[in-house]
């Protein structure tokens, strides 16, 4: 198998509060949009973050009930800790649920919170300054230099 | 919030299961890999997928107890329907569980299967004609031409 992920699909259990919290919230546009079924949002070169209505996630996935998102986090990376402040902030107002505020993380120089969407799902807003990408994509985790 | 995700991060219940799944089943080369912490795949240009020891996904998290993942699933898309049974084929032998085999979907067109991860991650093995990728990495869900 490739090492590539085309869609990340969420189970979501309120398409409407997902809509406003990424569209009228985050800003973001969407690539598709199917009312009452699922919404696409492109999120890197090629790959797909989906909200897919969680009954009908679960009878495609031949689940006995609904799923609820768990065990899973999706990080945003800023360029500042300032950043993660005015995002977070951001996020709040928009619906979002702060469960973790802006504070120094476990790891050096990292600068994160943890945000929850009306799905359950929970971001990591992080300033990392081991990490970056070079211009063809690749994800350097290094120190900095 | 600009439009991106940079980390998919999953609970992990067995990294040393997890580490034999994608890198000898699937053959899949780490970005980076912490022993009994973390291992980081690069999945998309900027995008990386990381398996996080389920306990310290918790206590990062701030839950009460280690979760397993639930309510989300991976895609990979391939070049041909031939190509879905060869890769379910392979990562059925490299440990993973097929929940789904090989069979036409709900949506005209796509011929997917599940596979379930060491885990519990779902991905969705798919050959769909109405998704393409531009060579600026837009993602295109249209009707094939």
């Amino acid at each position: 198998m490739e090492q590539n992920v085309h869609f990340i699909t969420i189970a979501s259990r309120d398409l409407d509060a997902t809509r406003r919290f990424y569209e009228a919230g985050a800003t973001w546009a969407s690539l598709l949009d199917v009312p009452g079924e699922i919404i696409f949002y492109q999120v890197a070169a090629g790959t797909v973050l989906s909200f897919f209505d969680a009954a009908k996630f679960a009878e495609d996935a031949g689940l006995p009930a609904a799923p609820v998102v768990a065990g899973v986090t999706l990080a945003h990376n800023t360029a500042s800790r300032g950043d993660v402040e005015s995002t977070v902030a951001h996020l709040a107002a928009a619906g979002g649920t702060v469960s973790k505020p802006p504070q120094d993380g476990a790891f050096g120089g990292v600068f994160h919170a943890h945000v929850i969407d009306p799905n359950g799902l929970m971001w990591e807003i992080a300033h990392n300054p081991f990490w970056s990408v070079a211009d063809d994509g690749t994800v350097l985790l290094t120190e900095p230099g």
